[in-house]
């Protein structure tokens, strides 16, 4: 296997967590490209035992390349992936720029990765916080129609950034003894806060990290019309997206059933003993592959419902461990195809 | 004025901030008694510009006082409101003991502070979580019958009082370079962390603390069936209780009319400019008087449904302040009945 990889964003949060799963992982490739803006020119980071550097990327850098993971803004998505595809570049995008675009497959592989098996040149990678969310909905689909999902997350600095993350250190640090410093452009400090505020607000007054919580979990769960709403905020946790979901049914399901249901599913661990002081919590979840989803049980405010929380490391499986998912599933499409 | 006040708890968090708030609001007394356990004893406390010992609880020690506020644990409530009533003293209570009997009034002044005319003479103050939550839903209720009220909580740990406080501080320092301690008992830490777990667990697989915004929450609105539902998590911030409220109705109401609602509304302040950056968070509510409340928005997943964030200082409205208002009304009673 003499396939080359690149990874464009290599120096982020979400590059730097992929480069260390496709090593980890062992996924097949013959040459890895670190692909990054011209700030990170000259850097060199280390993959299986060799020093890589890092390439201020160009027109010419996706030549030969046959995967490319991005892990950068829209707008550098944006730009990028016309010239990835134009040199025969299959693109697996993490950023929300493609996302809600109908021929373009938004996949979580242990949910819809039949999508892959069309061959898709451009695949989005779902919201961080969707990610988590889909993976403990969908295993329950099997059990009963869903009538209506209420979200309210609790996400990790992470979810935001190197920058949002040395925010949050400077303020923990900044306010041990007192308030911590406000952010840059007066924003509420992370540090010691709760802020219902991630990514720009739309004209409806939800957030768009709220609404992309809405829209994906339609689009991968293919449940177009699904009665959904979010509430996203940011706590100051580094790592692990927690998000508390209500989830009202066509039919009783019980909470040991959901359990059931979930411990079956490839990709979710139960994390439910009260008794024993065992729930998900967003500290258990970092650094882990696995979405753990716990607290189960029947909302008595109204028939058929149940409530559940769920917690993931979201730069694992809410984007670079999903992506190189869906790497390795496209690899595998093709040497079925072969 | 001659009238002599206790506190009970007196060097806790909540104790604490009572005696500041007496203090701050002028509260009509002529003598204070600070109470604590045999644990606080020779500690002294400035009050009015006055060094104010800090006396051990005993049957004698509500002799001659009018008006004691408890701030101590479930027990130590159940065993001193009986010696302080024998005494003829008024007892306000911020622990839970008396909180689900029917004969006690369980008050949060600018809701149902028309019960304080009956003169009673144990009143139960409300869970931290509960108070922010019913000023925020009260006022809407002049507009429409709600169908269901879906909770989730991001609580300070101050709740947790002040060896919570102290372990979050111990657990921020020590995970300002890796993972925080474990707490005692291998609890899961409280820093970087959140911690879907509140008091203890129930049979029906909720928490305590998730329960006592269920059945307060009916009990001081006057709606004993209302269907509500809570997931309570705790949150590494030091004060300021947050939550994100779903709440259905039985007719529409905009964000415009539920804004106009608290805009009227006593000890409510509307913080809802998105544009401009301006919504409730934990760290602006902390040492105000008002109950916070934005993000207000139409939840397209259902009609007449509305959803919201509501901020308040747990230690103060949410414990303390509320407690001092109780006390402030109950004298205008009083000054009335004369």
């Amino acid at each position: 296997m003499t396939r080359t990889v690149a990874i464009l964003g290599a120096t982020g949060l979400v590059g730097r967590t992929m480069r260390a799963l496709l090593e980890e992982r062992e996924f097949p490739l013959g040459r890895l490209v670190l692909l990054a803006s011209e700030r990170s020119e000259g850097r060199r980071e280390t993959f299986r035992g060799a020093n890589v550097p890092v390439d201020p990327v160009s027109e010419k850098s996706f030549e030969g390349v046959d995967l490319a993971l991005f892990a950068v803004t829209n707008p550098l998505s944006e730009k990028w992936a016309p010239a990835a595809r134009a040199a025969g570049t299959r693109v697996i995008d993490n950023s929300s720029a493609f996302r809600y675009h109908p021929d373009v497959p938004l996949i979580v592989p242990e949910v819809n990765g039949a999508l892959l098996e069309a061959r898709p040149t451009l695949i989005a990678n779902p919201n961080c916080s969707t990610i988590g969310i889909v993976m403990a909905l969908a295993p329950l689909l099997a059990a009963a129609r869903f009538e209506r999902v209420v979200v309210s997350t609790y996400q990790s600095v992470s979810g935001g950034g190197a920058e949002a993350l040395e925010e949050l250190e400077r303020g923990v640090r900044g306010g041990l003894d007192g308030d911590p410093p406000p952010r840059a452009g007066g924003l509420p400090p992370f540090a010691f806060n709760v802020v219902p505020h991630i990514d720009r607000f739309e004209e409806n007054g939800y957030t768009r990290e709220e609404m992309k919580i809405v829209w994906e979990t339609r689009k991968i769960l293919d449940l177009p019309r699904l009665a959904i709403t979010a509430t996203a905020v940011r706590v100051p946790v580094r790592i692990g997206h927690c998000a508390s979901v209500n989830l009202e049914l066509d039919r009783d399901l019980t909470p040991d059933q959901a359990r059931a249901l979930w411990a079956k599913a490839p990709g979710v661990r139960v994390v439910d003993d009260p008794a024993d002081g065992r729930y998900p919590t967003a500290l258990e979840s970092a650094g882990r592959d696995e979405v753990l989803v716990g607290r189960a049980r029947r909302d008595p405010s109204r028939s058929h419902a149940l409530e559940f929380f769920v917690a993931s490391d979201n730069l694992r499986k809410g984007a670079a461990l999903n992506a190189v998912q869906i790497a390795e599933a496209l690899a595998r499409v093709e040497a079925g195809a072969r």
